[in-house]
């Protein structure tokens, strides 16, 4: 069975130069959709930005909630650029799409948002569950949305973040269908990826999460689950844009859910079966 | 409403007080059973201790997990006392009951672990939900287990924690039930208490933790729940103790549930309304 632990520094080299691909399409519109699937080999990222007087409660509730949030980087003020994550990255323009919040209530849904940035602005990415999705392809592993070329499910639980400052709001999930006989290797995998959300909160019963309906997602489209299969969640790096609506700050700028951040970070190597 | 905001140095000395006379009476066997509600106005903690070789994998499992596992100190190899917790401190005996695991079983329930300890054994406390019970209670809000003088209702969830090394299990947690208007006010002064697990996890539906019968504690004793209110439910630090059976280290000692460590740790003065 192909696995990671392969990998080699020129197979690194292959996935920075998909990933700058990637983000040059994204940025001159020829990529609009998704990211899932897009060059497999390194993480992606779940964008905050926020004004700095509200930076310091927002790394608070980060690290207070590290299975949703954990957090890859924080940039500096006004700086769109983040060269710890991609030399040429610009956070104006190299996602997909993003919303723009004002007061809690988002305003915008645009595909750049050089009009929106200021001086004051800080942004904040926060690990991505499509990193794990490489690592579940490459141990064999099918991942149902990618298939089907949709975007993951994604919805908003019955569980409570713990709130730091004014950010407070529930726990979102992500949901992939597995076979039972590929559960064991899919919570290994993940779980050795802290910083892509990390093991499966939990598995099988959407009520266990206060899910009523499996069929209709908060985010995203939904992905059918086989009689033969059961549902897989994971924490969700959404969350946080729940806690934008709580906290209000007067402005926040977020990816649109599915639309990440495709950073040059190498995927650490699988944990040995 | 009485609030923790008028607290003063003296009233901090007296929980200290009141904290070494508990130790003492725990320590010559006058007080045997659960510590919840004694000593208010100071944390109380969860016991773990490990061999040497163990202790760095359970502590990134407590960073990672920080609802259920909020380390408050960890100890030094061997050394049985914890003075950053309080002077007097002697873990061997200043805790009503312990479990003591062989290889992930429980093996002996004792009132003091002199016997079982060794040079290389690493003491870790985490944060306590009692100790936001004093907070609770100062606020005006009933705590149902303490009126009744029982312990705790403890249930293990559907849900998993995220693994480090070999630590790995349920999410265990705790519940104490109240009436609708006293939600928001629980929710907001053990929010501000992250050493004690924080806000709650969820409010209303134990089948959105997968937790089948509210009647059943798998720890602790039933709480019942009155047809006006609803079940509050926090992250438990009885969550490592499952963890402990999956990791299944040679020797591990821990609290049993509801029996704490007093520690002379102030709480920190409730959050304003």
């Amino acid at each position: 069975m192909p696995n990671g632990s392969t990998e080699t520094r020129s197979d690194h080299a292959a996935a920075v130069r998909a990933a700058r691909k990637a983000r040059a399409a994204i940025r001159d519109g020829t990529l609009t959709g998704p990211t899932s699937g897009l060059a497999p080999g390194v993480e992606q990222g779940n964008l905050v930005i926020l004004p700095a007087d509200w930076a310091e409660d927002f790394a608070a509730y980060c690290a207070a909630n590290p299975r949703p949030c954990p957090l890859l980087a924080r940039g500096r003020p006004g700086d769109p650029t983040l060269p710890e994550l991609g030399a040429d990255i610009d956070l104006r323009t190299d996602l997909p799409g993003y919303r723009v919040f004002r007061d809690g209530t988002q305003v915008d849904a645009p595909h750049e948002i050089g009009g929106w940035w200021r001086d004051d602005l800080v942004p904040f990415v926060i690990g991505c569950s499509f990193s794990f999705e490489s690592a579940l392809l490459a141990a064999g592993l099918p991942v149902r949305h990618i298939a089907l070329q949709r975007n993951v499910a994604m919805f908003t639980t019955t569980l409570d973040t713990q709130p730091a400052g004014p950010f407070r709001g529930p726990l979102v999930v992500s949901m992939r269908p597995f076979r039972p006989n590929q559960v064991d290797a899919a919570r290994r995998i993940t779980a050795a990826l802290p910083r892509s959300h990390g093991a499966p909160l939990h598995v099988g019963d959407p009520a266990a999460l206060g899910i009523a309906d499996l069929s209709a997602p908060d985010f995203g489209d939904p992905c059918p689950v086989e009689a033969d299969e059961v549902p897989v969640f994971w924490a969700c790096g959404v969350t946080p844009q729940r806690a934008l609506e709580q906290a209000r700050p007067p402005l926040a700028i977020t990816h649109r859910p599915g639309m990440m951040l495709i950073t040059d970070l190498p995927l650490p190597a699988p944990a040995p079966a």
